[in-house]
């Protein structure tokens, strides 16, 4: 089959590999009714992350089961099924707190920007639907995965509650979900920090009452000015730069709390500042497992459209041009047509 | 009146200044009952925190009102009142919210190892009983004042909850108090970082069901062995190293709380550490404030007696006797008869 290779920074390829096979009896084989690109994709791409060696590309991914392992319990072939970018038993102690993205049996998906893809644990990390949706739900589906799932955890990590009032720092697709999640979630005013005009106009759609443009001292200065001086109840941090730390730790009032999903990069915390600062965070790799059976439910009701996210298609063969679209910015997300 | 001076690092004196005064409308001038000393004031006496100017020493308080300015409302003199360390309007919109030590007005208390102090906010720091309380109240009511508001506010930070696992780093005189709160707050588990047998017993005096002694990689080993291997829903951390703070990430459990209530000193976190261990963060000068009656109501019914752990009373003349004995660690907490 076709799948993609990054073979060093910026060298990225679509390439004829053997099928993934069952590898451990607890394994399953997706067909992929779609794959996409991940803005963490990029650091790697970038360069800002080491690859020692070819990497196979892709996390997120939803699709059709063709083969199981033998121990596999609770999918079986011809069922679509949605799973989480984190391999996860969803039977450990860290798993039934509700944090199966520290499972104790982690590990990270990867080859999904493919058409086929071996899942490990697949009863703790698949999610079955009772039918195959038509395949104009794909795409939402598609980004319940991580896109989705990520932004989700990042509103549940910084507490969104009905009424709140919300900062999302990062336009990009996370953070595009995030202000998704923070509407769901009940909040009164969500507050969007993006400079470009196409991703504030989704990130109304998706619910934002409120523009930021600005950034660093006249960004939290507008911050403040809408929150009567007092700052946010919840900040969803979905970049993972310095920057965007400052951001959010200056636009959250004392006592509120900041969810962070964006892997930070080159990010220090002085002990001081966080302690006087007197804000709540909690962030990491979104636990999506917990999240898959409502979010998929929500889809496949109709409530929420996530695949809106996706403002480019592309084949597979044309991988390439799609991490360059997003690397430059002209494209938010990239689905790939398996 | 004899009031306690900080000229240097470790050259702490008894001096005779002029009594305090009214200077604000919304002050009052309280006639302590006993005042004592805070781990918190070895940091400048230690020298690790810089003393430009000699500093009027003393921020845990409790006594008689003698005198109110024009515009105080809610205490008169002749009540007895507790104040917290933070002095807080106690209307701000961060004081609504329950961190009054964020208020806008915040100021933090000085000058309470003395047998009279000026409170300014009068109104929104201080707490009045209906009654004098009996004299052998008065080390539990002090204690409310910062010590035990400081636990209770580390164990309230690392939401410690009915049944919950518990690990509390520090056995100073916050530490045993975030015992006694994890108790009261209903933890099933509590165990107690400490090598001090005197502080040990204490400690299990509090509510503490397990000690562990050993520190580092072996006291972590030592932690996940009594949670199965899980790790703690909930870490106290009450010291403010960096060492403490390695305790407190490793000895919590993936999606676990840490609250921390020691001033950090030296501290400071990598991102991604912060990010892959998935621990929820919260600390910061305790809002003793918002505990206040709640606590008080707890002493003056007998439910607990956190005075306990002054292990040594002093009169005021002999305060440097009683700082030496604390940084020499032969105290847990002095109390100063004023």
């Amino acid at each position: 089959m076709l799948a993609t290779i990054l073979h060093k920074p910026g060298d990225i390829r679509c390439e004829e590999i053997a099928d993934p096979k069952i590898l451990q009896p607890t394994d399953a084989i997706i067909k992929l009714s779609a794959s996409c690109i991940c803005g963490s994709d990029l650091w790697p791409y970038r360069g800002l992350q080491p690859v020692d060696r070819p990497m196979h590309m892709g996390h997120e991914y939803c699709g059709v089961v063709v083969e199981i392992g033998a121990e596999v319990r609770t999918v079986r072939p011809g069922q679509f099924v949605v799973g989480s970018f984190c391999i996860s038993d969803n039977t450990c102690p860290h798993c039934r707190f509700g944090f199966q993205s520290s499972c104790v049996q982690r590990e990270f998906m990867s080859g999904a920007q493919a058409p086929y893809a071996r899942v490990p644990l697949a009863d703790g990390t698949l999610v079955a639907t009772a039918e195959v949706p038509s395949a104009d739900l794909v795409p939402d589906l598609l980004a319940v995965s991580d896109v989705l799932g990520t932004g989700w955890y990042a509103a549940d990590a910084a507490e969104v509650r009905e009424g709140s009032t919300v900062v999302v720092v990062g336009d990009g697709a996370v953070g595009l979900m995030g202000v998704l999640a923070a509407k769901e979630m009940g909040a009164e005013r969500i507050v969007a920090m993006s400079r470009h005009e196409s991703r504030q106009k989704l990130a109304r759609e998706f619910g934002a009452t409120d523009i930021v443009a600005e950034r660093g001292e006249e960004g939290v200065a507008r911050v403040k000015d809408l929150t009567g001086g007092v700052g946010a109840d919840s900040v969803l941090e979905c970049v993972g730069t310095m920057e965007s730390f400052d951001q959010a730790l200056a636009c959250s009032r004392p006592g509120g709390t900041i969810g962070y999903v964006g892997v930070p990069h080159g990010v220090n915390f002085d002990g001081q500042r966080l302690f006087f600062g007197q804000k709540r965070m909690l962030g990491g790799p979104a636990p999506v497992r917990r999240f898959l059976p409502d979010l998929m439910d929500r889809v496949l009701k109709g409530k929420i459209k996530p695949g809106k996210v996706f403002d480019l298609q592309l084949p597979l063969a044309e991988v390439a041009d799609g991490y360059c679209a997003m690397d430059e910015r002209r494209a938010i997300k990239v689905l790939l047509r398996v």
